[in-house]
């Protein structure tokens, strides 16, 4: 089919031109357009395909960029962006150098906020709505959000607030019955009956003071047309609820949600994934929490498994298929979650708590006021850690080892493989007295033989890796990898010690005196941001004892990070083998 | 009155044995005993009044310790601290030494889960309860949460999960319509409509799938009972609405809701508020802001500011009276409040931001994600920052250096007084091109004429205030008092330099290469803890360019600091005049 429509739309301008006939043909090219780029590039496919009316509908009626759009967690933004002046760079979605898979602020007047975290729209598209109205500006503003996203705290904050404004702000609930995984929760059992007509009383959004109407069928653009229309005139914080199908136009895509979310590269025409030749067969890291939990879960009945949303992504559905009733997904609701943990740990329950490091961050008193103040032995467990790659600057996991390690009666682990991930899981369960967390990253490890029997770990220990006189690294976490691959490269290496120091609290101190002691250069070595972080911490020990060494620190350095490859990315920061190499060899 | 019945009460056991219509000269005889104390010892009075009968009902009905009771936000808790053990030890409340004024698990079994900051209480007796249930043990979990805490997103998140779990959990709402400050939002407008009648549709909390039945008086004591026992029998997450009154049963209490949350030393018979003999008049930190903002916002039209659910203690207050269309109190919902500025500072608006240092970790994510990632020039004023005081290990405002300094894009700045506090929020106003956090502690500073003509601050420059040829002190904020202090005392006092560094990011990078070149001690104090705040950014930059002074890191230790005066803790920690004056002279 050729894009007859969609080559001739450069903006929201020349969509306004077509005729209201003519934009059913228009989601047909739009849609194709996604999949044929994704199908190669890939990136999020499901959650744009579903929202193809209504972004058309969108930018039809509403007279963008004037009119402000914010789409929650970016996923669904593709074709958003394909509308509003990407076509023709959309096959660099994800890129390392291209354009973002979320919208951003930098690259577009029509990405108005940068949304990759969910449920922050209905803040955000509140401020603007009363910037507008203080500046006497005769403006729209429209937030678009999941219903996995509106059943998270934030959401609800932003509802609770917009209810008692009088500005012009639509919220579209785009219902789909799914973020990354099946919504769960008492909201979307509420809005399951009112879809099904079996809730007819109580409406949560009109008793928040919203303008109710829906649901509407999110596919239909006539029906999207006629009720945006009449949103339009109506004042005040207005509130529509549309259904929609994620993965719409793509067989398998609908059928298979959870895997077409993100399906990696597939056939534009059968829609079947490509299955990639596997050179390594080492095990995802996430999978490696997930089997183990489910292993250690069946001896220790106290073992409960919490995930804010991501059964998937964490591995926990192992645990949730296995033992289903000792394992919970609650939604996005990080900071539920982290409390949940603390009160089910003070039962005597042992809760694995798997939050991604990036969204930690969204639970960060919950931590401190509610787990470790009192020191609950909760094992949080924070996948994606470090650089993650094609998410960019909004995921990755950079700053945790600089959050988490102010916070006092917290034991901090990076294994530096799938193995000591492993063991640790099984150290952390017998109770340390103290919460603990355990760091590790997105994708995949380098240990085949990883099922090996546990071992326990004691707390506080670091380990030499290789010996050398002369310069110590020490490196914390799997970047230990990158920092071997370096040492074996350089000129001098025998000259060269490495020292997995493993615990970033509390540090090895016997262990730090001997190297203090023995090398005058040292190099830290992580994959967190260098402020705060665990080169800081050994610099905190050094000037502590007054030692003289000589001490770099190398990591992340002080700004956000864009998006690529986790190689072309640690490559950019000076964290790849050949960067590390370099440096080591002059020092 | 005698206090018959209240002095055989040990434990909740003694209560059990009374008889029904004995319980309200009880509920007299406790009020009076919470009056009698808090007037001479001071504390947070009203919340504590206003629950006297439901926290009575609650012991005599549940089963405690065995049943958990929860109380959100501890404020709540005085009558049920009396009543479970701490009768004779209550007067030491909020002392030094003496017992917390919140719940707190080591110093009771009643005290199941320490809150101080609000809305965690349903996620916590969620976990408890999933953990009696996976147990098998046949025990009620109950939350006490006010009608501003279950506002918050993180209680919805708690009521989301709850309301599709099967456990023995009984939702309170403690409905008095204020939390410190009268309650905002839509969800506090619907409530008022439940409580008149008017909303007969729509009920939220059935909507969530809770069993709802109220509201009910929380002051008759039978009514009270009839319905608890009643509760006690039915199966699954339930939810009971009661309406009390902040200050019962003390007149002035009832009617000046605010002032008397915590109004200091009293008249137990009159209720008049003892005035202090001022012996300085420099005004609070907070006035200095509220009074700034007020001051520059009449100058420009584009300064808005933002509380969640603090006008009174932030001063906030007066920009709401003064200026009512450019203040908003958002409740108690901190991401929300960041987001919202976010999306603020897009349409050119200028949001000033105030949310005390402890809360602002509820929106640690937001600051990342929504404001810095995208060099949104949303201006963070951080009151309470440092110890606190009396409020004790779950307020000190001791982490955020070290949880901000990790952030790219942020400007990090502590005025040393009520001058520079005034001074930096009108240098923010024009715009910095990035956010600034300002972070400034609780109480009185120190300078009576401290409303000068504005001046601009440089950023990134700090300054000398004393010279001196060999030790050298970099402090940051208000700090310096103490160190200026200390460094009179010393017999050195003539050798030692003194430099207030201003910014803690970013650093005054001239300045340091200037004082590491011509001191070979340095010692740096913050209240701030030692792990990666400001002394951590001093040796990184030491580190950095390879100076090898010896550098000493004085502030909070790794570890939660107790209650007190904020003199006691300071002295307790080293940071007293006198502490640092016997750390100075040895070096």
């Amino acid at each position: 089919m050729k894009n007859n429509f969609l080559e001739h739309i450069k903006s929201p301008k020349e969509l306004r031109l077509l005729k209201q006939n003519e934009l059913p043909k228009l989601a047909k090219e739009l849609r194709n357009f996604i999949i044929d780029i994704v199908a190669t590039k890939e990136g999020h496919l499901g959650a744009s395909l579903g929202v193809v009316e209504l972004t058309i509908a969108l930018h039809y009626i509403f007279n963008t960029p004037k009119d402000q759009l914010i789409w929650d967690v970016g996923h669904q933004a593709y074709g958003h962006k394909i509308l509003t002046g990407r076509k023709d760079i959309f096959d660099s979605n994800r890129q390392f150098g291209g354009i973002s898979g979320f919208p951003k602020r930098d690259e577009s007047i029509y990405d108005t906020f940068g949304v990759g975290h969910a449920s922050t729209s209905i803040s955000a598209a509140l401020g603007m709505a009363i910037g507008s109205q203080l500046k006497g500006e005769d403006k729209h503003h429209i937030a678009v959000i999941g219903d996995a996203s509106i059943a998270s705290g934030m959401a609800f904050e932003g509802l609770n607030h917009a209810g008692v404004t009088d500005v012009n702000l639509l919220v579209v609930l785009n219902d789909n019955t799914i973020g990354i995984d099946p919504s769960v929760g008492a909201l979307k059992q509420y809005l399951t009956n009112v879809k099904k007509g079996t809730q007819r009383q109580d409406n949560i959004f009109e008793a928040l003071n919203f303008n109710y109407s829906g649901p509407i069928d999110g596919h239909d653009i006539d029906t999207l047309i006629l009720e945006l229309k009449r949103l339009k005139t109506v004042k005040g914080p207005k509130f529509l609820h549309v259904i929609t199908t994620k993965g719409k136009g793509l067989k398998q895509a609908e059928e298979n949600q959870v895997k077409y979310h993100a399906p990696g590269k597939f056939d534009a025409k059968t829609g079947n994934i490509i299955v990639k030749a596997e050179t390594i067969k080492a095990p995802k890291y996430q999978d490696v929490f997930g089997h183990t939990i489910v292993e250690l879960a069946k001896e220790n009945k106290n073992i409960v498994g919490i995930t804010p949303a991501m059964p998937t992504g964490s591995s926990l559905k192992y645990m949730m298929d296995e033992i289903p009733k000792r394992a919970f997904d609650v939604g996005i609701a990080e900071q539920h979650a982290v409390t949940l943990a603390a009160g089910m740990a003070t039962q005597g329950l042992i809760p694995f708590c798997n939050i991604y490091s990036t969204f930690l961050q969204r639970a960060y008193d919950q931590i401190i006021h509610d787990v470790a103040l009192q020191k609950l032995p909760v094992i949080f467990c924070l996948d994606r850690a470090g650089l993650v790659g094609e998410d960019g600057a909004t995921h990755h996991g950079v700053f945790d080892l600089s959050y988490l390690r102010c916070i006092p009666n917290l034991i901090i682990f990076a294994p530096r493989n799938e193995i000591e991930l492993r063991d640790i899981m099984y150290t952390a369960q017998f109770g340390l007295a103290k919460p603990i967390a355990i760091r590790y990253p997105r994708g995949k490890g380098v240990t085949i033989d990883w099922k090996q029997p546990f071992k326990k770990i004691k707390i506080g220990k670091g380990e030499q890796l290789k010996s050398g006189n002369k310069l110590a690294i020490l490196s914390i976490g799997t970047i230990a990898q990158n920092v071997a691959e370096a040492i074996d490269l350089c000129n001098n290496k025998e000259d060269i010690a490495h020292y997995d120091m493993r615990f970033v609290k509390p540090l090895d101190e016997t262990l730090l005196h001997t190297i203090l002691k023995k090398h005058d250069s040292i190099v830290t070595v992580e994959d967190n941001t260098i402020k705060g972080g665990f080169g800081s911490a050994i610099l905190e020990f050094v000037a502590f004892h007054q030692y003289k060494n000589t001490i770099k620190t190398l990591g992340i350095p002080d700004t956000f990070i864009e998006h690529g490859t986790v190689n072309e990315l640690q490559q950019t920061v000076g964290l790849g083998a050949i960067g590390l190499k370099n440096y080591f060899e002059v020092l």
